[in-house]
């Protein structure tokens, strides 16, 4: 695949300093990029790079200094931007499957759409009425009565739960499980544990990607929903009842307990955890490993578990480092108020 | 599924205030009820939602302010446990799964017990014994010789490797794995890590649920022992050699390294961690995101990590926030001692 | 497996005290041990069970105080290097699959190594390259494109996307998940993610194991690489364009998110994070738990969350429980010193 850097520019509405004529093989990480390459620079702390990559040309903010005339500069606006958007030009994932495998198993209650793609050893449950274009990778399995919208794809050795409804445009990637039971138990007077029957679903709407081996339960009663545009990174764990809702983010490890409401926009960080029976507003971010076992109902950046506001965290953890001071001037002080005492009593 | 609201009287032992003829179309959640279902209050915190409810009938303690007259209440002594005991008397999970299919492969050496029921792709490998009435949904492999007890559910894309041994009335999520390689190594002088061959096996006793995406290793040598009555929830480790006594609990994301050993009716919450070779106590609760790499012999809840008794760590936790006014004390404090001394001198 | 003592002395270099013609007929640990085994004092706080162990013989150190003359010693040098050289030398672990199963699904432009195994529903796609010995357990699909070298083993469930490259003698244990696309997405003026396509590849170089329910995931651009002789614990998360350089370990529950660089013979211990785009030095030991979201390029041991040297860690640890006791301090300080103010006043 390889394209004029001309052509990018245009793409991308940018202004070549150097070579206009130059074409570009490959698209590359400024460290690992070869002559014929075009890179960019993501981060501050890549600039270190600039002096040594090997690409034939870069993307640059405008005032980029252009310290090297052995490379050709594209002048964007944001960098990051322009190449993520050269990236969606010419590249399309390939996600290859078509067609209907004879060793997919289909129930004759089933309803398939158009054009979808069924691998080997899918099984299809009865009631389940699959969208056009969808496409569902070999081993995963589907059971009863599940609602999949129309292109999405679902990959490999997942496992959909009896119910669950999932809208368009949704991925689901390798290993993932939707609409298991979720951890509902009553306790009697011996300590023994006694499951509650689970008799939710779980409802993904449209737009939504989830990674792979993430966990989300159904609702004991109910539904368990994820809304529109949320997207959910690898080894997530959604409990019963809860709600995400739109174009929020859930990184990779993070956790949230049962009944637990997200708001618009949030974004929690890898490793992050969130309580049963609580609720983050719009707008709520929490850092990574950050943890609340209490409401958040104020937008912004959240750190630390138990998480604090982000500036009071970060002051907090100031003072913390300078405890070993703070102990020191405390015993100074002791002993200069004793000596102060003794002279007093002196005089 | 409908009922009378008389008969769900009858069975949690309530006193209908209100119209005793209505019938019961379903249960919810208060703010999801629609007119014709019953629902309860959870928490206190659900109480926001009385006033708005659209539920026909609503489980209460005897001492409710019954504040509305177009909703019929039903008093209990613990709305909880009736409407738990409800979803279990009205409500059959369906796990739906009968015969075995003729897309399993059942390896002529397996035993297979009465009425047990085996999905597609299901492999069962020499040496397996399976109990009476047991499912092991599509797409499940279990190697070989190991035995699974009457009425348990292994669900969907399972992993099971030879030699476990899975007691009666088990639950095992999909996507599991049970009985892996335990991560065991010997480092030699050049740094390079040498597997130690993991040659014990996996025992879960009878009444054990665990959850989806779980990873329980294999011993090294012996067994890894999941006892009676324990509930493990989604994405948990249990590394090798691990005991986890009768009715524990270990909730999302929690983990256990190798050789520890877990008292009874403890409570390991979400994103807590239990270092290598030590022990709990019976009656421990980690609270969640908590972490000890120190034994604890005491029952009672800890919090934070490395944890604390709860009690303490509040306290501390309490300083803690306090830290900008303590330094900002100190500074003063030093000020006037400064001043003190000045004074004291010119004296 | 029986074997004599005498002969076990000569391969771990031993010393019998006691009987030295006895035969072993198992491994066992100290206190699960039964007569005829061989046992081993693996930690010190594993002596209390010296007294009680029914162990036919024991492996201990030199200086071990032999206080029982009804067992028999077998002094080494080392008896937990023993005592994984006698596993070593008479347990092969079984891993048991040989053949081409008829029910496996190997695609006519694949190609497969000499004596490599393959179960049943496995899919091997278009244009992947499997060396020889490779066994491939059951369910397990592969994609277009991957290669993976001679001795490797990739156990049951297991999904490995399109274009992965995995060297030799790797294990991969079940279920886990090799190339899903990396978390990368633009976000519009509306808030609304786009996804970024992930094009880049994991390489996974020689000698790697990689434990259950992992997520590696493909690079944006370029490749995720795990380098020759790492070991990964089960539920770990590698994001998008990760480096982790030779023979480090990444335990149970840890995550390392997108572009950053572990080092060389470094330990991320249990549920241990560190965030994007940074770097660990080589000999850099995360313990459990610990957070950073700065680079670390000082070798050495780091605790906590924000992640600090563990000597400093330790000593602010102190520090902090004893924050009780500095506030009452300073509350004393106030009193003395507004005393000495009135005293010196009335002067």
């Amino acid at each position: 695949m390889k394209f004029k850097l001309a052509d990018a520019a245009n793409i991308v509405d940018g202004n070549i300093i150097g070579d206009k004529n130059i074409t570009i093989s490959s698209l590359a990480k400024i460290e690992d990029a070869q002559p014929g390459d075009l890179t960019f620079l993501y981060l501050d702390s890549y600039k270190k790079f600039f002096t040594s990559t090997k690409a034939s040309a870069i993307l640059v903010k405008h005032d980029f200094i252009k310290s090297r005339d052995d490379i050709t500069y594209l002048e964007v606006e944001s960098p990051n931007k322009a190449f993520s958007k050269l990236i969606k030009h010419y590249f399309k994932p390939e996600y290859k499957l078509s067609g209907i495998d004879t060793a997919a198993f289909i129930h004759p209650d089933a309803v398939v759409g158009d054009n979808a793609a069924l691998g080997k050893n899918v099984v299809l449950s009865a009631g389940c009425r699959i969208g056009s274009n969808v496409k569902i990778f070999h081993n995963t399995v589907i059971l009863e009565n599940v609602e999949i919208g129309d292109n999405s794809i679902i990959f490999q050795n997942v496992s959909i739960r009896e119910g669950s409804r999932i809208g368009k445009n949704v991925i689901i990637h390798a290993n993932s499980v939707i609409g298991s039971d979720g951890f509902g138990y009553d306790i009697d007077e011996n300590k023994v544990f006694h499951k509650i029957p689970q008799i939710g679903i779980v409802i993904i709407e449209d737009d939504v990607e989830i990674g792979s081996n993430v966990s989300i339960d159904r609702a004991s009663i109910g539904a368990t929903v994820i809304k529109r545009g949320v997207k959910i990174d690898n080894l997530v764990q959604i409990a019963h009842n809860v709600i995400i809702n739109e174009d929020s983010i859930v990184a990779s490890q993070a956790g949230i307990a049962g009944s637990s409401k997200i708001g618009k926009n949030c974004y929690l960080l890898g490793q992050a955890g969130v309580a049963g029976h609580i609720e983050l507003a719009d707008n709520v971010i929490m850092h990574p490993q950050a943890g609340t076992g209490k409401s958040i109902m104020k937008e912004g950046s959240y750190f630390g578990s138990p998480a604090k506001e982000i500036k009071e965290a970060f002051k907090l953890e100031a003072h913390y480092r300078n405890l070993g001071n703070y102990a020191e001037r405390i015993n100074q002080l002791e002993k200069l108020v004793k000596e102060l005492q003794e002279k007093l009593d002196r005089k």
